[in-house]
């Protein structure tokens, strides 16, 4: 379910290492409090002894504030040693867009967005090319251009994390920028920055996917959206997808159908993040895909 | 996850009116008997106000037997009107299945049947043709010929009843059995009686699916695991999937193509049903998927 | 193969009575003006005794004219009893786009078109609302307001047909318009009037297919593109696609899912039709799809 | 279209270099002996600049013997330089398939081929275990174990080998065979030996594919049907397929749901060679898919 067109809802996720009795001490702190919920999802990595869980909460059920909420759960989450956080479905992320010169990705998270179908909000564009201004203006949303020449780098990147920071970005989205970001931002953003990656992971790491599935001779080609880490291509994966290629396709068919996975693959991703929907844990994500 | 593979657990599935506090009531309820869950899924129909649970619980976490834990469990399922099971896993339901003269999804069970691979027991198949029989008994399982003419439905009927009776069939699953069974039976196994129609339904409901979807020029071919009600076709959904097909396929190529997608979407179902993950409501199911 | 990008070739379909012969006829015709094939599809429907192919030659290895190579294949298409056609295919066709309030479709056409990737001019959008005037006009295009009100309709689609005719369209695309055009409409434009539908059809022909769907508790939803006939819903299919449900959606999700279909589908329908890749026989099409 | 259960029909299948007028040279002279076409696929390479055919001919629609056709062919082939072959679809290959422990490939193949759907002969199993002797003899087939230990590993490939060459093998299937085999066999039966790996290449090359996919966290598991060469896993791709896996599926998840691809993505690629739809070049195959 789409959050941002339900009723107001308040989002409570939760990890912690698994032990009984997590699932009652939860929820029978929420239903003390009138908590009606919408949605719950429960994980139990077996293996690992780790408990994941996700609650949507009915915000005026509650008979406590968000604050309240917040200050009393607080002694819980320290029992069970849980990592949690509680987020106010209404007010929505605000979403930076990191993009290069290809549209496709761009574009259709701005109609998603335009259309009410993407629960965030944009404060800004930025791109190493200007090609894009114009789309990215008509929507309203302010369009940065920090070229990334190789002798600069550095200053670009600075330029770049001063914007992100000025426009207090929760989220960054990498929608096919094609520069390689700095381990410091990578690391700032953990967990909050998400990149599209044009091949089906951990096939065809780096550079020029689709010349290397083309020469592979691969029957399927596909797309991966991914948490960014400092190793490249191989961080938490949240979404993969793939579609049916043949001996017909030549390179220019392969990115020309593979642009369609990529943009789906990567609303969905970032949709599923928005909604708090995604916990990642080591180098792996628990996804509670609606 | 397949129980059958697992863990010994019993799994405890329950649906009733929605109201704050349930998932505390029950997860406490089990908790204080020291249950562990590895499974847990909730969904709540807003819409219709309901709400649905299944929880797979470890057996040998428990500090109560099963029987005790169901009396202790029923007056909280009345308190709150539940349709409520408890089943334990390692006690495998008895499926008995029906065949006519097509093989394909009969071999399909049999062979994940053999391999562990489907959590039930078939005490017997019984087909109104003789071409199977030896494939079923070289799996040790007991084939019972019933054929049905025109003339003698009933009576041929009432001998499938009583051999289904006999061997105290739980679920019955008509695998490609091709004749329509009497109200009477689809009454006594409401909820446990599954059919595999051959067509993405509500598409081509009745005769001849595949010759109707051939003169329709459809682009895509399907079939569909759905409980028996005594309106043909029309009973509760559990699963569905479908298959590309082109201009070049023939009447007899689809019926090929088609084998494959209702071996696998009736595969999948059962598996669905036997592992308790299948809660119907209504003339729809709620199918906590794994 | 997207013609549109590659070398500028020309695109000869023909369809007519299955010949030995046939093959070798035309293609002894085209090698004997120096054509060189980039794509060659051939189908024999063997039931009906009819014959279906499609040549791309690279325009520049013929010999002869595109007027001279149509004159001189006449009393060949004459002899065999063809349908033919012979395009070039850097005349790009005119596709007139018809919009009602949802602009998903409408939108995902547009940045194709723009960033090239499909292979036809725009020469106008007509819709029966204003609110995708400003998105329609960014691209540089012009949009016809044609409101339809219950008791004018007649009136409505005699402006829209003249509008049509006067911007010369070869093809009309319903990207989403939610009116049933007139049967004299339906007729002028027989297969180069093109819809998409919010079902996979034949299941929900009609209004409200979510809502029905919804109901029916199907796990797949679907949509369908098609050539438009008087029959509502019942024209030559071109293309389907589905996506999977669950309980956990209600109708808005179903909505929202289904968008990303429609849209997917309705593009690659247009771009087979635009690249002369469909070829409607009765009420079914051969699609030789890239 | 299944060969097998159509009219009997010979299938020529040519490779060569790319020159105008190969088409016309080849459907004259099979029209010249009276040759109907049933199916007919056509590929150029325009990058290589290499051609590639494959058509179905109606054999009793043919005025000379396959003998006499083959004769007359063999100039026109070596004018262009042609790879070809002309099969009988009536003589069915044989295949000999190896297996280890798994039964699911080799109990999808013998279903479909018992079932009349899987176009060869079997004229017997191999195998490095004893424990699907049964379900093989059931069927009516010969079942060799030739146990490989580590020390003797020569001696039963050679084993192996004598026995294939025994049962005049024409194609080799390794249906989830777990052993390396010799370069010699791979050599003797290049384009003849096929494989299914379990991972979508290039994926997770090598040994445990599925704890790897399931330690990097990936969303779709997949399998690889593949020609083997030398180079373990990097031979000519026939087919793949995958299916998605969500954080709820463990190691023995992945397993079983990875079994139904494997079987599927197996019989595909096995019945398109069968039928002679794939040509190998180089390291890629065309596949000329029905």
């Amino acid at each position: 379910m789409n959050n941002a067109q339900k009723l107001p809802g308040y989002t409570l996720v939760v990890s912690c290492p698994d032990k009984v009795g997590i699932v009652a001490g939860v929820s029978r702190f929420v239903a003390d409090r009138g908590g009606s919920l919408v949605e719950s999802n429960h994980h139990t990595d077996v293996e690992q002894g780790w408990f994941f869980m996700r609650n949507v909460i009915i915000a005026k059920s509650l008979t406590v504030s968000l604050e309240q909420f917040r200050e009393e759960f607080s002694p819980l989450a320290l029992e069970y040693g849980m990592t949690w956080s509680l987020r106010d479905n209404s007010e929505l992320q605000r979403v930076v867009l990191l993009a290069s010169h290809a549209s496709h990705c761009l574009a259709d998270i701005l109609h998603r967005w335009k259309s009410g179908d993407m629960p965030c909000q944009i404060p800004c564009v930025i791109s190493n090319h200007e090609n894009l201004r114009s789309m990215v203006e008509w929507h309203g949303i302010p369009f940065h251009y920090v070229p990334v020449s190789k002798d600069d780098k550095a200053q670009a990147f600075d330029r770049m994390a001063e914007i992100i920071e000025r426009h207090r970005a929760e989220t960054i989205v990498l929608a096919r920028y094609m520069q390689i970001l700095p381990p410091q931002l990578c690391q700032q953003y953990a967990g909050r920055l998400i990149n599209i990656h044009h091949s089906f992971l951990p096939s065809f790491i780096g550079a020029n996917p689709y010349l290397r599935a083309y020469e592979r001779g691969v029957k399927l080609i596909g797309a991966t959206c991914h948490y960014v880490t400092e190793d490249l291509d191989e961080g938490p994966i949240i979404e993969q997808d793939v579609i049916r290629v043949s001996h017909s396709c030549d390179k220019d068919d392969m990115v020309r159908l593979g642009r369609d996975v990529e943009q789906s693959v990567l609303s969905r991703g970032l949709r599923y993040h928005l909604e708090d929907r995604v916990i990642v844990r080591g180098n792996k994500t628990v996804v509670f895909a609606s």
